[in-house]
């Protein structure tokens, strides 16, 4: 599973894009397929993109060139849009009658095909193939006066996630869709106004975070004014924020939602080791997302945690796969196992989710080989049966092992001695919210807004 | 501090060049500044290197031009040698009058600039600024006639370090310097034989653990056949492996100097806990080298362990540091506290050196504005207070702060409640073996050999 | 001066990328800026583009990538659109609602801007800033409702001088303006279907010239189909076919118009030495467009040809000029005489045209000081005295030397002895055509269509 | 026929490195595989070079940090030396005991392998492949204490080619080997002492020609001084200067062997045209090399002379080859016919030289083909039947069609109505010397000194 993007803003500040190039290397996890900046003097919007990480994407030479006091800044990791073309780097920026216009996107439009068939026989004309474009075409074709009516107007026409930067010559506008389905966090440093999708975007360049910016909301700054408006037509739509970025995607040092990220994921840990309590000598994560969970479980249930598991964090996406004749290298290029700890030892292992089940399969084999006795296996999230459609990479359901198998027979699968998975109910209480607060669809099947079914039928096919 | 360099050696395999992108893959820690690997295939030598990590250096296309059965490999962070030079860059390789040789060397002479020096004015010309090269000329000017005449005749005039592979047109030959500073194991895969720094790299491929290489050994492969030689001259010399490798440079998934380092870090963490106790509500570790020690540390003191600093594990070599005028980034780009964790509590932090001092300082900092109560620092090594002149790169003595000041002083400096450090007993004791087995010198003084004061000037320098 | 660009297509041919980059390597001297190449199967239109000569753009792998079997090509040298942008490249590949489309065009637009507006004020968003552009959106925009039909209602509202070439997913189709401004020809080769700029492409390739296509044309090839349409609106257009191309442009082993370009060319010569005689030991071109007038001067006068000038083919764009403090290398850079031919020695030189006068000064100092007594200068083209909107990279007014100077004070500037232009009547006639065959702006200032204003104040503030 | 390279040198410039920059680009002709500049500040040798033309290898950003005040610089094409491999890029920059130095060599150096062997034997290690390095070991090898002692010694042990350019740390040093082979010119500049191997880079630079560096000479300037030295041991060596320099690779507006090349090469043609008169039309040359002889073939027979083959200037080294299945594009890459000229007139063709025949029976057939009645071959050099073994890349023995042909044979095999070669006494009176100042082996077989075995075998296999 992988997470979309990461989106960072600042308005108002003479390093605007140094700031911005920082606040994309605290959102690094968020994707690292490509990063961008673009800025804004007032005048006029230069920017600056590529393929890679934010450190090899900018150097002082690029960085120098970014001049202004707004800037916008995106890290990329594609689900829709074919990953591999230059045109479907953001921010995207476009030239048109009235000026220019930056916009950088976390999140996934579920009607954009149909928005995008519509522009097209209206005699639109797109670069890449990415959600995002549909947006720009759809502020560029309305017929709206005003720049914020133009942008409310498309922004009323869009189902599924965004959290949104927009940026003008002038303005900067922040917009999260009507559901919240990802965060989105607004800050401020030193009379600037920040915005980014994880607070720790904010800890990095000393920032203060303020509040998040709320579900269906559109903050406007202009000329030093920070202005709120409600998108309309969003009256009915049911809060649905992503409880997987608790589990899986945010960084621990993270606050989202009005959370931190750390605090949440223990406590997912804690209810776990009372939901599923066994007798074993240690427990140990998955790193690194299985390591707040684990130390929760490991508290709770008085079992010693210890790190039996080391991760290779040089592992990048360049990997060089093996010829089909040589051995698997499987997971041992990302994670190693210290046989010393677990020979003729009852382990509790930790782990965020389970998705084929193949690599939790190939962990389990590996720890055994390496001596343990018996590994039960724990996982910090329900069962995950369901795509998702609104940012997060999953894929089609056949491949999902929980929609298709019970618990008993995943465990035997992965060839585990036992398995638990955190109830609904405990994510939830955890999470520190009520039900109403969040998307659980990925584990009930309950979207929040229907999804055309040319999307589900995609889905299917991946 | 930094480390030198990985080495990896295969014989006999027909997949050698991949298995050494494999190695030098889990040996990735040791160094990030260059990689290359050469290649024979009985006939001819060949070989591709260049800067930058592992994966950025070797891609499909050049791994498929390493055809051969017998490999070497290296990954490179400089300390000697300026760092920018291209020619700089290893394996080295050569062709001379007999064939082509390449060499793969982790360690440090110190007698090089000596042996340099008698060389050039015999009329030897240098390519780069390394030690290694003097290795490369010693056996092309060596009167002996058989290639390991030559190469023991060269052996025999080094002084200091060097865990080394050398391979010509049809031999491997791993060689270990008669004091032992830098770790050089052995391995089996599927009857080939491997040679690399540390074992995490025989997990990787699935190789497995033989022996170490002894110091002053030199282990010789050729046509199938192993054979063992000692270096002359060598009877004297004082085993002096390198007890820092534990704190800090291996991977704690490895096994060195035939102990895990896993369990030799644990065990630090576990003695300082009780060489130095304190009342105290967590113990967290500087991430990465601190997880373990806080383990031990947390196990022995019955204080709970959290993961309170967050590592960034983006941050490269390239990061941008920010203009004078703003604000310094500090240690934030590298780490991030919890302050939900830590506010109002009594904190342990474990972290397995200081050097300067600053680093700590700025940490502890960052600690009470998240909210610590109180901060003690507790150290998984002694105090570092000499240079290393054998492959690790400290900065000169009047920059280690505990060259010039008591503990307590450094305390105050740091702006911690207390400050304890491991012992230097303790030290070694956790380490399985007594005192002769290890070189302390970085701690005490006690240099295993002489070092040329051509070598100490350079080091005050610095 | 520079001219825009050479396009060449080929329609139905196993290698028609492969004939395309042998077609733009012909052509290379109407555009070194950067070429392109778009070839589609049938089903998809893939392409390669980059800035560049042909030769450093398309390597054997890029080439083998573009498998198809219909293909057009583009080499660039940029008059309008900044030159630097990578969405200015062409051939233009864009996908819309009804498929993909592929456009290589040689010309300039001069209601571009006009239409640009319009289509922007309902919506459109343009990328680069060529003209060609607009003709993309002008065919998506069309409410006709088959291609050709809105090829053709795009192309009705084009003003200026188009060789255009313009290929679907399975169609191939030439277009040229009505005016006829730029050459293009049709030529057949082994059952396929060619287009280039010039015939010497066709002669690469071992191609067969046809006929050219007409002004006002339109050649559709479908289905292996050849079809021919007039654009509307057309009918009292009159033909004004780029006479500077026999000047200067065109490769003298082209036929273009109709006509060989080695023979009009050489025809100029012999006219001017009609109308300009003069007693001089020498004649001697400025190489390499004065060669051929420069043969004919010297056929006609009987005064021996020399090659008084050399000229260095290894210029290119990125000659780096000296510091001002150094002296002045100027013209030598290109050009070097040769001394022991042009001691006191009297000397016609032969160039295509003068435009600022400073390079000409330059040239006749530089034979003076290699000895010449005298330097008579004749232009084997009428004074130049207006700006080209229709395709060719001419100064402002002000800064064409002949439009404030006489003759008499234009040979004073450029310190020859004596100066002869070309008549217009001599040339038209050397041209074959009668006047109103050609377009003679240049000189005359008759500009065949009205040229908007904002085209020709920018014109002036260049 | 390929030459092998350039060098230019200059002493006192304060623009050293931009001056040799623009040497190195008016000696592009002499090599075009890669580039370099080294240069002096008086304490430091720094350089850059590169595979590529001039203007590719050198940018604004790498000149500018060339600087100093001495400067040598080389274009090479490959002979001897595997022409990939960058360590064969020269100026050859070593650091040895005493300093650094920088090399630029044009020629070769017959009995450079034996010595190689010599130096091999006692330990010098080798990088790249190329002659010119074993000029290097052996000056740092010398037991001479000073420096030019080293160098006189390390030269008399040389038997072959070389026009040479040494630069130390504060000396520049040009030597030109006994015989005389390749040309090496010397003149003044603003009170700089210049060097290049023909005049054409003194005019580029506004240079003025003082005199050539004698065969045998050594000049040192140093400290401001010139002083001249000759080689040891070279009183009988048989001045043997390299006709074919005239004939082919000098360009035209360059003085070399104190003579003009473009009087020269004209006055080739002038006597060709008396000893191989022809009735004919026209006089077309195979440009460039072709254009003055057929200059000097015209004025002496009065036969019209026309540029009938039109060369394109683009074609560079990365010409993408056809597919074997497509038809030959043969020489047209590079030439084409103009067949308005040819059509039913009888053609006398001026090449420089027929090597294996091959492209003259393309020519030929290609001038049919546009409609010549009769073709006339006439070369301006005696046929070619030995291979070179000073510095010119002949094919071998067997592939050169004179070595085995009769000229009658030869006219057969590549269609020519008649076919005449330039006497070797008519080529030695118009290069103005006797036969005792050229070297005339590759038409006769005299080579001036004994070439070992291992290098004419070597040719044999080639």
């Amino acid at each position: 599973m992988k997470e979309y993007c990461g989106v960072f803003g600042i308005y108002n500040n003479p390093n605007a894009a140094y700031y911005t190039y920082l606040g994309l290397y605290a959102l690094q996890h968020r994707g690292q397929e490509s990063a961008g900046i673009a800025v804004t003097n007032g005048e006029r919007i230069t920017y600056y993109r590529d393929f890679g990480l934010v450190s090899s994407v900018f150097k002082n030479e690029s960085l120098k060139h970014l001049t202004g006091f707004v800037a916008v800044g995106h890290n990329r990791y594609s689900t829709s849009g074919a990953s591999d073309s230059p045109d479907n780097i953001q921010p995207i920026v476009v030239s048109y009658k009235y000026g220019q216009m930056a916009i950088a996107h976390n999140g996934n439009i579920v009607n954009a095909l149909e928005l995008r068939e519509k522009l097209e026989e209206e005699g639109s004309i797109f670069r890449g193939t990415t959600d995002s474009e549909v947006i720009v075409h759809l502020i560029v074709k309305s017929k709206k006066r005003k720049f914020l009516e133009k942008l409310m107007d498309a922004l009323s026409k869009l189902k599924g996630a965004y959290s949104l930067l927009v940026m003008t010559n002038k303005k900067l506008i922040a917009a999260r869709d009507p559901w919240g389905f990802r965060p989105l966090c607004m800050g401020e440093l030193d009379g600037s106004i920040v915005f980014a999708s994880e607070t720790c975007a904010f800890d990095l360049i000393g920032a203060k975070y303020i509040r998040d910016v709320e579900p269906g909301e559109v903050v406007v700054i202009e000329n030093g004014e920070i202005s709120s408006y409600q998108i309309p037509g969003c009256e009915n739509c049911k809060k649905s924020q992503c409880v997987f970025e608790f589990v899986y995607f945010a960084r621990p040092d993270s606050k989202i939602f009005g959370k931190s990220v750390y605090e949440v994921r223990k406590e997912f840990g804690k209810i776990l080791a009372r939901e599923y309590p066994v007798k074993a000598d240690l427990v140990i994560p998955v790193p690194d997302s299985g390591v707040v969970p684990a130390l929760g479980y490991s508290q709770e249930s008085r079992i010693p945690f210890e790190m039996g598991l080391i991760r290779n964090h040089y592992v990048g996406r360049t990997f060089i796969k093996p010829d089909q004749k040589m051995r698997d290298i499987g997971v041992r290029v990302k994670l190693n196992p210290i046989p010393e700890l677990l020979k003729n030892k009852r382990i509790v292992v930790i782990d965020d989710s389970i998705v084929r089940g193949t690599t939790s399969r190939k962990i389990i084999r590996m720890l055994r080989e390496a001596g343990a006795k018996e590994v039960h296996m724990r996982i910090s999230s329900p069962p995950t049966k369901w795509p998702c459609y609104f940012g997060i990479d999953t894929p089609t359901r056949d491949q999902l092992i929980a929609s298709s198998h019970s618990i008993e027979e995943i465990c035997k699968y992965i060839e585990a001695d036992s398995l638990g998975y955190l109830s609904l109910e405990g994510m939830i209480r955890a999470a520190g919210g009520n039900k109403d607060s969040f998307c659980t669809a990925c584990f009930d099947g309950n979207y929040p807004l229907s999804v055309p079914e040319t999307i589900t039928r995609q889905a299917e096919k991946k």
